[in-house]
């Protein structure tokens, strides 16, 4: 560590995954909304979006008609869009939409979580993922995966670096370019991302690691700052902090996307992303879910740009009167 | 930096303000329970608790009453119990009182917010400054300096640490055993921080930091994290988050204590805090204020220790319906 610092990455690359991850959770809102959200997205100059996902609407309905919203929206060439598929069939039918750069499959680390999201074990989770990479590939798609609960488990508590590090060893040979370490559980702290991720590389040195925390204790941005340290410079990020239910007891809360562009921008780290634009996004997206979000930044003033935060959409559910009040 | 991370500090040292910072920015409340919430915190054996401030009642109607919570609070003897004061008259008052480890006087570093705060500019509130050490060096009790807007300034943008560390060298030729850094606007990011905090420690060697971080645009514990990187092991932080209005545009919002114990917890630092005793504080001091508080951390579950977090109390300000609702 030098006197001012360690060394960080100087360019970060963040994917928006509030169009999926986001919405998700929340009640299912008309397609021409949601394509409306991604174009928004896409003016704010993100370089990654995954817009959506072919997943069961029978399992997550506010996923429904991902083809239709897919469709609607109007990709920007400079932008990389990816979709969530969990298997084979999900993959084809995004194949079969065309137009995403890459696809994004899943897992988890833990089979109590797994068992739990998708009534499969981790095993043969790896076999869902190899559908989706060999149809991916037969098309010339990259494929990432995400591996879910990568800092711990809501059932069966710690899960341990090394068996991280096998589930995104299997998926690589199996010819993943990537990996996403999902905190799905907001169990990260700095001391494990700086024990998982030098482990991951020492072992994976040609995968590509974007890290993908969760704020449920508060601590994604410090986070973000250990795998920054640790060489990370990929971050996936949820405008407004859409996703889980942050209000709910015990739940999963996205690193807000504005918040973690606020604080790269003010360290002097380049996103490419409009900070300005996503503060506007993200409180519109607190009228489009109807609620209050957790993100923060927005709602700050910024003395040093002239920026006034703006006043809270009335009536909201979820703010508070001023103690004056 | 090695390969598991950066040398951070083993142990740190948290100072509760939640009975003076975070209250004075609500309802006033009943001196009993100004005093309960003292008791409370002392109860989660935090090392350090700012109980009360000796100013004026028609400024800060919240801190009013000062001596009698005092009095009633049941002070134990391994904690080190600071009051806040404006200037000599308000250390009389609080040596009067007795039974405080060290006195808080405070100043801004830029004359915007200094002026907006108490009137004054800089210079003339070094000179408060002086009448608090003298009054307190009389006694033999220490004093410690906040130095407001070390990272920005609401009114002025950007402040520079040049001119934070001119300020700190004043007070500390006055007798001030330490600095608090004060991120009053919530402007500091791991950059600032790795630009003020080695610049201060090389002109200012004798002189204790403490960091007192704003969560305003999410950053508080990425800040944290930063300054324990450079060699801090002193940081305020308040109960549940309490203090400005953190559900209206544009304000402050202090660092929940218990998403900093957490944190610090799970990554093996030693506060010597009991952080459970934490998290049902910071439920019960929702009810006490009335409304819904920023800390996230007592929301989450923590399967790796069988904490289940316990539903939000019904019908409090600031909770949402799940989507499901």
């Amino acid at each position: 560590m030098s006197q001012r610092g360690p060394d960080l990455p100087r360019r970060v690359t963040i994917r928006e995954v509030g169009p999926r991850d986001g919405l998700q959770a929340e009640r299912p809102l008309p397609v021409t909304v949601r394509a409306g959200l991604i174009d928004m997205l896409s003016g704010a100059e993100l370089p990654k979006i995954e817009a959506v996902s072919f997943v069961s609407p029978a399992a997550v309905p506010a996923m429904a008609d991902a083809a239709e919203v897919w469709k609607m929206a109007r990709a920007r060439e400079e932008i990389a869009y990816s979709a969530l598929v969990p298997n084979r069939q999900g993959a084809e039918a995004a194949l079969e939409a065309g137009g995403f750069s890459s696809l994004q499959a899943f897992l988890a680390a833990s089979d109590g979580y797994n068992q739990h999201n998708v009534g499969k074990s981790v095993n043969e989770s790896v076999e869902d993922v190899r559908g989706v990479i060999e149809a991916a590939g037969a098309a010339g798609v990259f494929v990432e995966v995400s591996i879910s609960c990568a800092f711990g488990d809501p059932f069966e508590g710690e899960v341990a670096p090394e068996r991280v590090c096998e589930v995104a060893e299997r998926v690589a040979e199996l010819g993943a370019v990537g990996v996403s370490l999902g905190d799905t559980t907001g169990m990260a702290n700095p001391a494990k991302v700086w024990e998982l991720v030098p482990m991951l590389r020492e072992r994976l040195g040609h995968v590509r690691v974007n890290c993908h925390f969760h704020d449920t204790r508060g601590a994604a941005l410090a986070n973000v700052l250990a795998a920054m340290e640790a060489g990370v410079d990929a971050f996936d990020a949820s405008i407004g902090g859409m996703g889980g239910s942050p209000f709910a007891p015990g739940v999963n809360g996205n690193l807000p996307t504005e918040d973690l562009v606020a604080m790269l921008e003010g360290m002097g780290v380049e996103t490419g992303v409009d900070v300005m634009s996503l503060f506007t996004a993200a409180r519109m997206v607190e009228g489009m879910v109807g609620h209050r979000l957790p993100g923060r930044a927005w709602r700050a003033d910024y003395p040093e740009r002239g920026w006034h935060a703006p006043a809270p959409i009335a009536g909201l559910p979820g703010y508070v009167e001023s103690p004056e009040g």
